[in-house]
């Protein structure tokens, strides 16, 4: 097949023309690093219309009960065991099982054809899924709140156009990766006095079928870089959703099958591997042979095993680490103690610290202790106390595991000197939902120095922990939690200049990522695409950044071939 | 330290102003693949002036009988085992022995002022050490010739300017990736209406240190963009040559070590780490935690070692493979079967066939095999039957380990049937090195099918099959043990259009680097850097392309910092 963008039919060449601007906007924002985005985070009618976000919700409530089939290869079973955080009742939707050997075989099959497809073709299949995904987002808000237990607003943003710009971000260092190499050349040279010409053409390989293994929190987020990245270098991809959150990765998996079928594709490129929890599929894929890249979110364990075993296979990884908030001095022109709590308490708040960029240790120097745990704790309360902005803040508690990581640390700190409990944790009465799974932050104050294996672990949930300590120990100990367990956000507040460039150095050594003497009105654990890097690589948060070059650079490789130019 | 561009001294500022052309030249090479090379790969003296030959050969007879000394830390004893494959007699070069842990302490105690050094300067003090490489060129090939068995010409020209130019290559790309990468940016966004705005910073980090484990029979080459993209973009470097290949290697890190100290920096990135076939060093290296990077050359044997066992590490590979001639027709216009065996014959001969781009299994169409075999043997013995000719393209044989694979192939072969001799292996009379280690290509002939175990490894050494097959097949088997066995260059000789069509895809789909059609004075095992891509990391080969984005991309990290712009 002749897959130049010259010889293609008019409407696969007129997609990529529809698509070229909004490719190329990104290329220049992850260039500039400049605030962009071709979609509305905001679910306001004024942008989308009056009747959208009934249709959205319609089009969930119709999928429940409902078995989801894909029209995918090799089904032997029918797997669903999610459970609404808001409602503690099963979503009763039946994913069918494919067989992953059926899975990975149509994948290999349908990569003959995808490898030799123009790029700009599937970079332009990849936007086109992205704007459909867009398109669905409001059904995708309902799906993803009624999985991972976020906010309507969150799901809507962060799970939707938020995680489509990270993968656009991918697509445009895709896009750059790939046109970095010339296609053709004609070479020249002399050998002993001999004039040799020879034509090069340069072909872009892919490596092989993409395993994209999605957590159960924020599943969207990091799938669509990884799947984007693969797709665009000609990768399939088969989707591993988390068995308790698997129905926005249905509903992406879905709309990538559809999009690849309306352009002639085969749509088995992009297929949904469904497991439980009783068993488990990721390691068989992951050993597959046919399986050459792993993306891969979820727990440090399994992240880790995987870091530790997967040879020979590009591995990606984003796990979890141990945040940290350092305030050494407050109190100075337009930063003032209460906007600091306030940035802090909303952070700690915000969908129940289920996030991978939650803060969970806050330092405070020891002068400041006193009055700004307190302002915390207050700022905290007074979410807490309003159901309405609860349950726009917090959302829902996933799962019974949150339940225990927060009941775990309240065990661990009864009885032990210089820890006291600051707040007690306890469900919020959610406005909507009289049955939604709730939980609001517990705080914890440590004073003294000897307790800190308490909160040198992650722990999943929402448990903050206010740690009395002088903040040049402080930064010390933050950049040590985030060179030994991981860090993918850090937090420093400072009126001190010199301190800010003491301190500095030691989170760029620990591979932390840094945000410093943040308040107002964004989320201070907000990670803009196109602009904000997110993971290091240098710490066990994980190993793959969203995104830069080292992201999709080794996705493809580059395969050559030369003969003697014509006379 | 401010590491600005604009805050050097005179002396480092002129540096990169004086390699800024170039690096300039360079990035448009790789850009276009068009041939370019800042340097000469012939050893004439009109282009180096009547003295240069001379005091290189006396700076290489000097070191004989001496101790090289580096001047670097945690000397523990001195070693040295090189014998010359040319007089068969002993070096007597001691180096002296660094403590891998003095090595990995101080190369990681220098890494943290050159992670703050521009790395634009970082970029010119490398180009400022192949400069000062290609001037001792001289003295490299007689070290290169004296340890590794390479030819007077070919060591001046393969592990001089060759090898630099894929040290700059590399160099072109790591400056792509770091000048990819905006230092800062200034991001505006509202959230609820209020207006925020932050500046960012985005600061590269080097991964750790880079540990460079060098084959022995071509150790520059594949050691010069490892090492030159390790250290451009931040990392320090350890080189671990081969225990009988020490010498160019230890001339290579004097030079770097004398650049970093002219100006300014310490000496201990770059250093050298001995050892002995009996004690040898690189797996203590390889497991350190210290070392983050590892570029491997070398035998299948312990590269798929690594490639199996080494993870949380980035790791580049190049090892071996059996490469593949398939001769499908000739004697068509401009191309005869003279020229086609002249080809395949000088490539066979090249170095006693001890390259990773040696033809090992020349597939003939059974109505060629009988003309285009005796015509194969007819040139090689013609190169071997011409001392002057075959000092110049054969070289010596570097070890006793190359006679063995000779002779067991030999042994292989005896008493099979449908396999024949078609040309004993043989020492020819070196003219200026009579007691040189040399041996002239065994040639077998394989007719029938049942034999193919013979040839389906390599044998590193100058043994040659010549198979009879029908072409169709011969693509599948060359390509098969492309797949498996792994493959640098393959070639391919047809004058039928529709047949090379048909093969090309099987050669991209096993991922291996197809030659066609070539004849004439190029070797064609030559692989021009900036032009030709070196391993495609698709088949056992190797995982590491010279040079693409993907082999530098991952060598550095990104570190973010932000805080509210200044109003």
């Amino acid at each position: 097949m002749d897959g130049s963008a010259a010889s293609l039919p008019d409407h696969r060449r007129a997609l990529i023309a529809r698509h070229a601007p909004t490719l190329e906007a990104a290329i220049a924002a992850v260039q500039t690093r400049r605030s962009w985005s071709p979609f509305s985070d905001s679910p306001s009618t004024k942008i989308h219309g009056p009747d959208k976000p009934g249709a959205g919700k319609a089009a969930f409530e119709a999928r429940l009960g409902t078995t989801f089939d894909l029209g995918q290869p090799g089904v032997v079973g029918e797997f669903g065991e999610e459970v609404s955080p808001f409602t503690q009742q099963p979503l009763n939707i039946g994913y069918l099982r494919s067989e992953p050997e059926a899975l990975v075989a149509d994948a290999t099959i349908a990569m003959a054809n995808w490898r030799d497809t123009d790029f700009e073709l599937r970079l332009a299949l990849c936007l086109e899924m992205a704007t459909r995904l867009y398109d669905r987002n409001f059904e995708m808000a309902h799906a993803v709140m009624h999985v991972a237990g976020q906010s309507y607003t969150q799901a809507f943003s962060g799970s939707g156009p938020n995680a489509l710009d990270r993968g656009i971000e991918a697509l445009a260092y895709a896009a750059k990766a790939m046109r970095d190499v010339a296609p053709s050349a004609t070479w020249h040279r002399s050998f002993a006095g001999e004039a040799v010409a020879l034509e090069k053409t340069y072909v872009l390989a892919p490596r092989g079928v993409g395993l994209v293994i999605c957590c159960a929190s924020f599943p969207t987020w990091n799938a669509y870089p990884a799947m984007f990245a693969s797709l665009a270098t000609g990768n399939p991809v088969i989707v591993k959703p988390h068995p308790i959150a698997i129905l926005p990765m249905a509903i992406v998996v879905e709309t990538c099958r559809q999009v690849l079928d309306d352009f002639g594709f085969d749509p088995n490129l992009v297929t949904l591997a469904v497991d439980t929890l009783a068993e488990p599929v990721a390691q068989h894929l992951v050993d597959h042979a046919g399986v050459q890249i792993v993306d891969f979110t979820g727990s440090p364990r399994y992240g880790g095993h995987l870091e530790r075993t997967v040879t020979g296979k590009l591995l990606f990884t984003e796990t979890a680490g141990v945040n940290t908030v350092v305030i050494e001095s407050v109190a100075d022109a337009g930063m003032d103690m209460a906007a600091v709590a306030r940035a802090v308490a909303r952070a700690s708040s915000l969908f129940s610290a289920q996030m991978c960029t939650s803060p969970q240790v806050i330092y405070i120097a020891p002068d400041l202790f006193a009055p700004m745990s307190a302002a915390i704790v207050e700022q905290i309360d007074a979410i807490a106390a309003d159901p309405v902005q609860a349950a726009g803040i917090m959302g829902a508690i996933q799962g019974d595991v949150s339940l225990r990581v927060v009941a775990e640390a309240r065990d661990a700190v009864s009885g032990l000197s210089s820890v006291r409990i600051l707040r007690e944790s306890a469900p919020y009465a959610h406005p909507q939902f009289p049955e939604a799974r709730t939980l609001t932050p517990l705080v914890i104050a440590v004073e003294g120095g000897q307790h800190w294996q308490l909160y040198a672990e992650e722990r999943f949930g929402p448990v903050l922990f206010l740690v009395s300590k002088d903040s040049g120990e402080a930064v010390i100990e933050a950049t040590w939690l985030a060179r030994t367990r991981g860090s993918i956000s850090s937090y420093l507040y400072s009126t001190d200049e010199d301190f800010i460039d003491r301190a500095t150095p030691a989170y760029e050594a620990a591979g932390a990522n840094l945000s410093i003497n943040l308040t107002g009105a964004m989320w201070i654990n907000f990670a803009a695409a196109y602009s904000d890097y997110h993971v290091t690589g240098l710490n066990p948060a994980g190993n793959a950044c969203l995104a830069d070059l080292a992201f999709v650079a080794s996705r493809f490789r580059i395969v050559q071939r030369r003969r003697p130019a014509a006379a």
